[in-house]
């Protein structure tokens, strides 16, 4: 599945990201042996929130400033991590309305939080409605519960239109729109429930279009924002109020595997300059939103877990870690990917050292899908040393089975 | 991926198993409705003790009355069940430190429990030494560290060997054995630890021997316990001490999709008379135990959701429910299969209407991977109905990434 490294080499861009002081990872300039004293226990997660911070920068430098960078809370609901993006971006999305109380607990207006997903229950719409935030309808079904809803409370909701756009995106890791779609409501299908909203007590306010996410390629990309434009424009034709809030996705993708190469963000500033500059001369009123999760804090993160036996067994060296899938199930290759392949994996506290041993690094569960790292080049490692899994920031313990086997809960620290 | 049915057609063996009643799947005795109102919330999961029961049955008369059949904790931990399965049961099969509570809690004693997993931590080797259960060694490393800690207590700690087998078996879901492993000791490597073993605080019990899990092969089985029993007869002369403790694993498994049959447990009963008798006149102070734990639960549980939208997108129908893969993982496919199939699945509340009107049932997610059933046939159905996912006993919540978006967790209940 997975080819060793060559000796020494370590391709992944990742590596290139993080230091090291007397052969140790350091993550914001903290020592991973002392930061996992201070934690307490290993497993742990680590988040940098500097190199969030340095994330948030170069979008701020790439994208117009018309723009407003939303961050997707469900990448890591960490409420720390959400509190110091707080002050970095100018509104969240959230997928539950416990995102939502996440969200607004940092002190965001109302009108600063989206809130997509398919399936809100009637108890969620209800709670979105009371909080005054802007709920992106995905169905007709579910306008007309959020209308009850609002009724019930003698209020108004904002409102915007998730749309299932008409194209489809190349490159994407995740595709969402062009066919048949549990997401939004099928742009064809806009004007009749601009109908049907006449007489509810909500106010329209806007659209979001979203055409895939994990994306590598910035000429999908750049394509894709071009498309979602055009139906933003032509959706707005039918719409019963100005678009004021317009939601096009994001989508921009990390590298996690062996031959993934980062996105090459240059050619997008002149890109979105072009597509912002269009869209906001025709919908003076619309406050234009990048929607981004993964792309703000998934480098930032590392999985730290501890070499708790070292064996041979025919002709393999296995180092048995304390962490494992239920903690970082992406990383094993079981979260819907179909063919498992390595995350960039390090001895966290031999980091300078060649890597010339290859080694299968498992996790500490009772069954063989618990692999880590298959064939990864490491240097000669030994019980008590520190296994670091980048690119580990998104997605991890709360998309991870935490209680499988029963094990304790990995900790998460942000420094 | 998944042929829809031909009308009506329900030809997985899961439907068989349950029962309705007013057109409503009845779950032990409660009509689904009727239990959905008492558990309070959707979506949640329901285990039949009466079909537990009913399994352990079928058991008992396939097996020798020589073997001790173990529950595995890991396959559902919710603590009713173990108790439930604590009185019809020999012992119990842990993973963690948490597991081993959960089983002592019900007054087994010590020595009915067997302690297995690679990445047993010093803190949890202590406390089996302190509690007195079988910990099945998986290295000589592991075997020193627990031999300190029970230095450290003061006792005598009893152990079995994990034994890697030089076998492999065939038509097993996982394959464990037969090459390099994690697991175990490598068949060959274990007399070296036997002498490692002589002066350590340790009291020798037996073997554990695991080929592989969710077997639907009855010949597979035949012929891997078989397997086993070479490798136990062969392994016992180069004991320290006579076995008692003989672990042959179990991997009996069930039929989750479309074309899978149930295994055919027939020839079972012959052959372990055979394989059993032999072990036990070689071995006669052998307790032979078979481990289980998918096979004793996962046909009793069934995952129950609500249908809380129903939309129409590009020619194909959406039922939206209020589950999803943050409760249900495996049935989305994303629990390490390579290809998506459906598990069995039904409108709870019209068990009996003829199923003609295919659709896709989406979970609550914000992703297109919370798919719970591709191009299903099923009655038409209403937002309000209840869907139910069958084969669900084992391994759900606890193997569910169950905090992934901030939804409440799902509920549990034994009736």
């Amino acid at each position: 599945m997975t080819e060793p490294l060559a000796d020494g080499a370590r391709p992944h861009p990742a590596f290139d990201r993080w230091q090291s002081a007397d052969g140790r990872l350091v993550i914001n300039g903290w020592d991973v042996e002392r930061l996992a004293a201070r934690v307490g226990a290993t497993p742990f997660y680590a988040y940098d929130r500097a190199k969030i911070s340095a994330r948030v920068d170069h979008l701020r430098d790439l994208l117009p400033d018309a723009v407003r960078l939303h961050y997707a809370v469900k990448a890591n609901p960490m409420p720390a991590v959400v509190h110091h993006l707080a002050g970095l971006v100018d509104g969240f999305d959230v997928a539950s309305a416990d995102e939502m109380q996440t969200a607004l607990d940092t002190g965001f207006e109302p009108l600063s939080v989206g809130f997509a997903g398919p399936g809100k229950t009637d108890a969620e719409l209800a709670q979105a409605a009371a909080a005054g935030i802007v709920v992106e309808l995905e169905s007709v079904g579910e306008m007309q519960r959020l209308a009850r809803a609002a009724q019930t409370l003698g209020c108004r909701a904002p409102v915007a239109v998730r749309v299932n756009p008409d194209f489809k995106v190349r490159g994407s890791g995740m595709h969402m729109g062009g066919g048949a779609s549990q997401f939004g409501v099928d742009a064809e299908a806009v004007p009749a429930l601009f109908e049907a909203m006449a007489d509810l007590p909500l106010d329209f306010r806007g659209f979001h279009i979203f055409a895939g996410s994990q994306n590598l390629s910035v000429d999908a990309l750049i394509q894709a924002e071009r498309a979602v434009a055009d139906t933003a424009l032509m959706l707005a034709e039918h719409a019963p109020a100005p678009v004021r809030h317009l939601n096009i996705g994001g989508g921009f993708g990390i590298p996690y595997f062996p031959k993934d190469r980062p996105l090459d963000t240059g050619p997008l500033k002149a890109a979105l300059a072009d597509i912002v500059g269009d869209l906001t001369a025709r919908l003076p009123e619309a406050h234009v939103i990048v929607e981004l999760g993964r792309y703000l804090v998934g480098e930032a993160g590392v999985y730290i877990a501890r070499v708790i036996d070292k064996k041979a067994s025919r002709g393999q060296t296995y180092l048995v870690t304390d962490g494992g899938l239920h903690h970082q199930l992406a990383a094993t290759g079981n979260f819907g990917q179909g063919i498992r392949r390595n995350y960039p994996l390090a001895i966290a506290n031999r980091f300078d050292a060649p890597a010339d041993a290859p080694a299968q690094v498992v996790g500490c569960l009772c069954t063989p899908i618990d692999l880590l790292g298959d064939k990864v080049a490491l240097p000669e490692a030994q019980v008590g040393d520190l296994v670091a899994i980048f690119q580990s920031g998104a997605y991890g313990p709360s998309a991870s089975p935490k209680d499988f086997l029963s094990h304790p809960h990995p900790r998460e620290v942000l420094v």
